[in-house]
């Protein structure tokens, strides 16, 4: 008599984590023991779902989590939570410390149990213009970068220290539709749709010209849960890093013009009389590491995308 | 008519603060104009000295760092301040976040400064048995290495964004005479200086087969003045990290023996029953890069170190 696996996800009421929550419930809605889904949530309530059982924790709270993490005892873990905004102080505390809360009550209590770290592709920084493997030395700018770097090394120094099943993915650009203005392409896809509506004319935007690896955010909840319950898992990702990305660059006037071609509308950008230079003026990623040890490749390319993101805009 | 050269060293009353002041003041006492050197201490009052002028000041308290840089404006500043013990959140405040407020405060009030961070090779962890140059990847092992990675990676994040004249130096192991029982050599000199004095008969080890690049502190001091004050370091040094080490490997047995062989004494030592394989088993420097950037080889080998040491244990 199996009992039910449990699945936690922190940051359940983000954009990545609504999508994982149903790429979950319905990748394992045939399944004869579906598993239990717990959803971590600190500051937006989420809305309440049949799939999902959603906990409010805060991750820096240490007893919180322990509580948490003791009483539930997930058998997969996939770790979302985290600060893009904010001081390096508080991008370390949710980032780096919240983390290793986390990962310590995990050891404590369930110290069997997968865990996939969710970082990003902000640790590497400026690496050229060649796709970036995981080898690629971590030059992060900025808070968010650097405390993701610091997470993440301190969750792959818990698989050295403790042997525990801790696997760190680093997305690229995710974008996706309900992706909100915070983010590049939602603001764009977002001002766009107004346009469009005709409630604006143009909008502002610093800079066309960067290049990124976006990669579509349905394509990347389903690689966490392609590496998390892969059968290879303790084998061939315990301990390793994943990048989860398209593999091409696009530059935000590239989204522009797919835009235009899609919407059939002139779309009026008003940039700043002086651009300045880009410390991170592109990133492409290196896919061939998770294609060959999941087999995951992205599913959905950029106009797709984007076509889905403005009906939904 | 120039104003004195400022230097700011931070964690000054600690083991390697102490012998940095006395190497700069010695270096500059013949100089036209001999810097005034400022030291910051928190926990521990050093005694007082007519090279130093001693400040108390918490690095975790920004308005304090930040009144102190805006007033002293230090031309070259050697951040020493850290915290090796204690929970990752503990030590991420200091070596991180405590990095990051130290170079916030530079930023605003005195941006060309020169600054030498000190991170440590704990940000390696293991690379095998071959020498370790700057280019390794970072995997360090416990809350140590990933909270002075974080820091280092702060204070790189620092130049790239800011264009800020940092540099990062990676002591191997240091050693020294004075070294206190915190530290595998300061200990086992300690217990033999006991047991030469009859005051003991032996005394407890955890293994004796980790091998360590072990660099004298006057080496290492050193070190950081030939980087911070050369004369090519905006143009070769600032951005870059460098290891400080001998290039050496030893082992605590090797310890043993040289001490054996310096006093003419059979050093008798406790093993565990049960000895756990080591995560870090090894760790030799390659030096190639400050020693073709600065000129810097270190001058005190193993057993002169050994033996300065036991005169002042």
């Amino acid at each position: 008599m199996n009992s039910l696996m449990k699945v936690l996800i922190t940051g359940a009421s983000g954009f990545t984590g609504r999508y994982l929550i149903k790429h979950i419930s319905e990748k394992c809605a045939s399944a004869k023991n579906r598993p239990e889904i717990y959803g971590l949530y600190n500051s937006s309530k989420p809305k309440s779902s049949e799939s999902c059982r959603f906990i409010k924790a805060d991750i820096c709270n240490v007893s919180e989590i322990e509580d948490l993490i003791s009483s539930v005892k997930p058998d997969y873990i996939i770790h979302l939570a985290g600060e893009r905004r904010g001081s390096y102080e508080e991008q370390f505390r949710l980032n780096a410390v919240g983390t290793v809360n986390l990962l310590e009550a995990v050891r404590k209590h369930c110290n069997k149990s997968r865990i996939l770290v969710v970082s990003s592709s902000a640790v590497y920084g400026y690496a050229g213009e060649m796709p970036i493997s995981e080898d690629n030395p971590l030059r992060p700018v900025g808070a968010y970068g650097v405390s993701k770097a610091a997470g993440e090394m301190a969750a792959l120094s818990f698989t050295r220290q403790y042997g525990m099943n801790i696997t760190v993915a680093r997305p690229f650009n995710l974008f996706g539709p309900g992706q909100n203005e915070d983010f590049v392409t939602g603001k764009i896809v977002k001002y766009t749709g107004e346009i469009i509506a005709g409630l604006r004319e143009s909008f502002d935007l610093y800079s066309l010209d960067s290049g990124r690896d976006f990669v579509d955010v349905r394509d990347a909840v389903r690689a966490y849960w392609d590496i998390i319950s892969s059968p290879v898992f303790e084998e061939k990702c315990r301990g390793e890093v994943f990048n989860i990305g398209s593999g091409d660059a696009f530059t935000v006037r590239d989204v522009i013009v797919a835009l235009e071609i899609i919407t059939s509308h002139k779309i009026t950008v008003n940039l700043p009389s002086e651009i300045l230079p880009e410390i991170v003026p592109t990133q492409k990623s290196d896919i061939t590491k998770i294609k060959n040890t999941v087999g995951w490749v992205p599913e959905y390319n950029f106009e797709k995308t984007l076509t889905d993101m403005l009906k939904e805009y």
